[in-house]
């Protein structure tokens, strides 16, 4: 057993699923929708630490890299499970009640109920599984399995600032200094922003022909387009949109990898056929690359040199 | 913040939830379905402990509990999505991998198709949250909150079985003899056998007004019904189906508290106006008493004494 994109593979294999592997499992609902549903599992001080996060904060994130899986497929989301291990010291605190308080104001904004879940005893650690419902017009759900050689790569909003917050929080610079940008970088680990909007608006005017989000880093997330769609994918460094507070705080050494690999930007990375390019101007969507006919090569373009770009991105094992 | 079903109480009313509160949440699906969705979290060493358990019991088990809230709906399960923090040093060894096998052959047999999730690192314990959803004819997803005053209490099988179980592991008593009927106590802990096909089969016969499975334990779970439909009830200790194997391997002082008390039998409580009790003839469902007016006032009449029941099943806050 290797990696856990590895044992994924196996499981998928050995029991012949045909619906695991994509941001979120597509349903069959009724006659003009699929229903989508997704579950994140967060653990305290493998996904996140108490110290840095207040619990409004976990309750927004929880809520946002579910709802970030049902914008990756053009979806609606609709309803929402809470599943909590929660220690007893915590309990016996308002960190329960706040952590759903921070949910709920997300919930609210994008009109998703909270329908169930469970609520257990966590003997040491905090525990969240997220999930979410959501609807997509019928058998139009964005896979990650359809970019076709050719076609642009693209990337909305900017990479690095969330990998960057996490950063400082780790340097612990964010105590020695309250510059805004470093705020802002902060902000952007804590409470990011599913791009629900653009998701749905891609597949409305049928725009992408594949996309997955940014979870755990542009290096690794272009990797699993291609093995699904059985491309490759050449991108140039120059057109990466580097968070320009990132480039700010950090030396381009440093902030290169953040963009690449960092993760949990929550950005949508898509590919676009090239005569629906011009749909793009006016958005805050970057083009990156191109689509190849190299199944599972990414190269990297920096200035003079071409790099095999690896999957390095975050994963548990 | 007292309980968990306080807390649950709380949370349902601050954020205006509708569906929070049954076994299953109920959604709306097509013209004539609903969707049923659960989720159930179980923690290593608060619900299981490994060293009682393997790892394809383990498996079995989490997808049990969730198709018997399905089962206590009368709805038909469909698909599933499993959660999994999982320590390092189970990840280096094959139980992951037994893990799904044991979930899978329960699944195949049921027809469930494992359509997503999530894996992460925990850095302690494993954890599992299980997911699971399916179908019900619309409008007819059998509540907590529809029992009547005069309904006869019903429950299935045998009552007490999975706690004496649990019981005789934490004795160790089952190191010490090799008795069948220890083999078959411990095997109702691990390996409950979800009652989906009585509960749809009580579902399409219009028979159970009201209905929950037995996982907290009687006492517990017959108070959130009468809590939802607002009545009361009175039960008979001489009619309470306690398994025959706990009666003979248990005094009566600790048999009784096992049937009401232990939990995990995971058979189905409902509740049948007296008209459809007929149709219960050649079952291997039991009466054991009466929907009373007496709000959420439960009953126990043991021979010359009655006893007002408090819940005392499991809670794990």
């Amino acid at each position: 057993m290797k990696t856990e994109f590895d044992f994924i593979r196996y499981i998928k294999k050995s029991f012949g699923l045909r619906a695991v592997g994509d941001d979120c499992a597509v349903l069959p609902k009724d006659e003009t929708l699929d229903l989508l549903v997704t579950a994140d599992l967060l653990v305290e001080n493998v996904d996140f630490r108490l110290e840095w996060t207040k619990p409004e904060d976990l309750g927004h994130k929880a809520l946002a890299v579910s709802l970030s899986d049902i914008a990756a497929m053009g979806g609606t989301p609709v309803w929402a499970m809470l599943t909590l291990g929660i220690p007893e010291k915590l309990w016996e605190t308002d960190f329960v009640k706040r952590f759903y308080e921070g949910w709920n104001d997300l919930a609210a904004e994008l009109k998703v109920e909270l329908v169930g879940g469970d609520i257990s005893r966590s003997p040491d650690r905090f525990v969240v599984d997220s999930i979410v419902g959501g609807d997509v017009p019928k058998g139009r759900a964005i896979l990650r399995s359809g970019a076709k050689v050719n076609d642009v790569i693209c990337v909305s909003g900017t990479l690095g600032a969330a990998a960057a917050g996490l950063r400082l929080f780790e340097k612990a610079d964010h105590h020695q200094s309250s510059e805004p940008q470093y705020e802002r970088l902060i902000e952007r680990q804590l409470r990011p922003k599913p791009r629900v909007e653009l998701g749905r608006w891609l597949l409305n005017n049928e725009i992408a022909s594949s996309m997955i989000d940014l979870s755990d880093g542009l290096s690794s997330d272009i990797h699993h387009i291609c093995e699904l769609s059985g491309v490759g994918a050449e991108l140039d460094a120059s057109l990466l949109p580097i968070d320009e507070d990132v480039k700010n705080s950090f030396e381009k050494e440093e902030a290169l990898p953040l963009a690449l690999n960092g993760g949990e930007d929550f950005e949508l990375l898509f590919t676009v056929p090239k005569e629906k390019l011009s749909s793009l101007e006016n958005t805050d969507v970057s083009e990156i690359g191109i689509v190849t006919e190299d199944i599972g090569v990414v190269r990297l373009n920096d200035g003079d040199s071409t790099i095999d770009l690896q999957p390095s991105g975050y994963r548990h094992f």
